[in-house]
């Protein structure tokens, strides 16, 4: 899932050129890039789809010469994730029906790429030889508000992978104290967006849960992989509700399997997961960018291009992040108004 | 005089394209235009002359293309202000020995124009007439320890300005506390390195007093526009004495004068002082460039880029300065350490 506009991480992440088509770690990969990587020795690159944007398509083929132009699926418009995995798992299943699926949102971080790698072979080991719906639950390592968690019931590990677990219920992003009531019960974990399941699976769900939404990809069976794909796409997806996955699904089926895992992750929502997901030099701040001198500043996150060269003198806890014409310095604590800088 | 590297206001200033070639005041005109516009109405375009770095000659041509090019004289290499002097007027002497010199860098700032020409024509009127050395003395408006001073003694009033008095002493760069105690003086003024007098004057001056450096523009007489005049600057120039017109004359020579001047004068030495220059927002921020916005920010100075858009929240007192591949963000408290920031 390679559609998101990133705007919480302005000026970096543009609408035009969003966060995860961009090398948000300074590592020289991109975060989509770094996403297909992690996939290499699980899945062969002519079994990767991407969903995007129109606007994006071209991008994810630079970036990713490795998916072919017919795995690239260009949404007409953000219809959130529901119709988002709906359209790939109907073309999927229309020339594999047995196929095992993983969707992962591209602009995630996982510092722990073999424990990664584990986790969603055993993840695909179990849905493989079963009509699960399974979640990845992240160990909660703080109380933080900006994640939905999922309550596990530890007393029913599945017979078939005793790392996974029913889901009691989902919970909506909590506020503090009930995020710190949460990260204190050992069966409460993050709701990554990863998912896996064969695509019968999610296909028999979305008809049950969201017969409208599957109709519109049902109709379109007899088109895909044709000439007509696109423009029938560009006239029904407009029409699907907006809806992610979560509410879609997950709240509804009753059988919802969570594999609670521990391998780095971070959705990168914030520049502080940055700061926080970042090496930092001896002072606490995360420097990405090769050019970059610090001078009694401490816990800042400056990212640029890689060309400049930036000299820092005095900060403490800002973000200094720099892109083609357009430079932001605020406090960390200030980040969630991002939105409210950026606007014209 | 147009040679300076304006190295102090890097990088916005920086060797290759130093402060007198860029708008530091985001007016539209550059520090050097600034500097010709102000002698409109007193000095034809075709009695300006420039002295510059050879690698600097194209710029001023750009600039300024009143300016006829053999008016531009280039500097081989680096000597100082009496070299510099010299050769110009050494030039301008043997095309007309009656010529009346005003002597100013080109980087500096006049906030009144119109009092300023005041002054010029003034003081232009008292060297026509006399023999005299005259330089312009600054009122002192704070105790700047980044000026030298001028002691005038103001018994003795020149006969045929009023405005005018013999120069009592010249002051080095003080501390603060005797900055402090000549500010309280009202016989003190900042040395604004500009200065007014006949040619004759200036170059019977260098005679007594720098003699190896008279000798060297005496000998290059027959060569003066001439196509060998740039060759032999460039093998003559360089045997120059390394030494300020203040040190070389002004400290030698009985009869100096001074007319004390108010006409808002800046030589812009330090982004403090662009900072005290510069017109401000209701926070003190004084903001060059065109779209930058500021949030809970007080007494910055923001120069970028014309096209950039930048966002600033939770600055106090910094410098933000932008250009090209560079972004120094400093405490303006911390702006003398800026040569070492610059360094590689």
């Amino acid at each position: 899932m390679a559609g998101g506009v990133g705007s919480r991480f302005w000026p970096m992440s543009t609408p035009d050129y969003p966060k995860q088509f961009i090398d948000v770690l300074g590592c020289g990969r991109t975060l989509i890039q770094l996403t297909f990587d992690r996939f290499k020795g699980i899945c062969p690159a002519e079994n990767v789809w991407v969903v995007t944007s129109e606007k994006y398509a071209e991008e994810v083929k630079r970036q990713l010469p490795e998916v072919a132009d017919d795995h690239i699926l260009r949404e007409p418009c953000r219809r959130n994730t529901a119709p988002c995995i709906a359209y790939v798992s109907w073309k999927i299943k229309s020339i594999n029906p047995k196929a095992n699926m993983v969707v992962t949102p591209s602009d995630h971080i996982v510092m722990d790429v073999k424990e990664f790698q584990r986790v969603i072979r055993s993840a695909m080991q179990f849905t493989n030889s079963s009509d699960a719906i399974l979640t990845l639950g992240m160990k909660p390592t703080r109380p933080e508000t900006g994640y939905g968690y999922i309550e596990a019931d530890l007393s029913y590990p599945s017979t078939n992978n005793k790392e996974i677990y029913r889901v009691d219920s989902f919970k909506e992003k909590p506020d503090l104290a009930t995020a710190e009531r949460y990260v204190k019960k050992s069966s409460f974990y993050w709701n990554s967006g990863i998912f896996v399941w064969n695509v019968n699976t999610i296909v028999n769900a979305l008809r049950v849960y969201q017969p409208s939404i599957s109709k519109v990809f049902e109709r379109l069976l007899p088109y895909y992989f044709s000439e007509k794909e696109q423009e029938l796409i560009n006239q029904e997806f407009p029409t699907c509700e907006n809806i992610s996955i979560d509410y879609a699904i997950m709240e509804k089926a009753d059988e919802i399997f969570v594999f609670p895992a521990d391998f780095g992750w971070s959705d990168l929502g914030t520049w502080g997961s940055l700061l926080a997901n970042s090496s930092k030099d001896p002072h606490g701040n995360a420097l990405i960018g090769k050019n970059i001198k610090m001078y009694e500043s401490r816990n800042c996150v400056v990212h640029t291009t890689q060309e400049k060269k930036v000299v820092i003198q005095g900060l403490d806890g800002y973000i200094i992040a720099e892109k083609d014409d357009t430079l932001l310095i605020c406090r960390l604590t200030e980040e969630q108004r991002i939105k409210e800088f950026s606007a014209e």
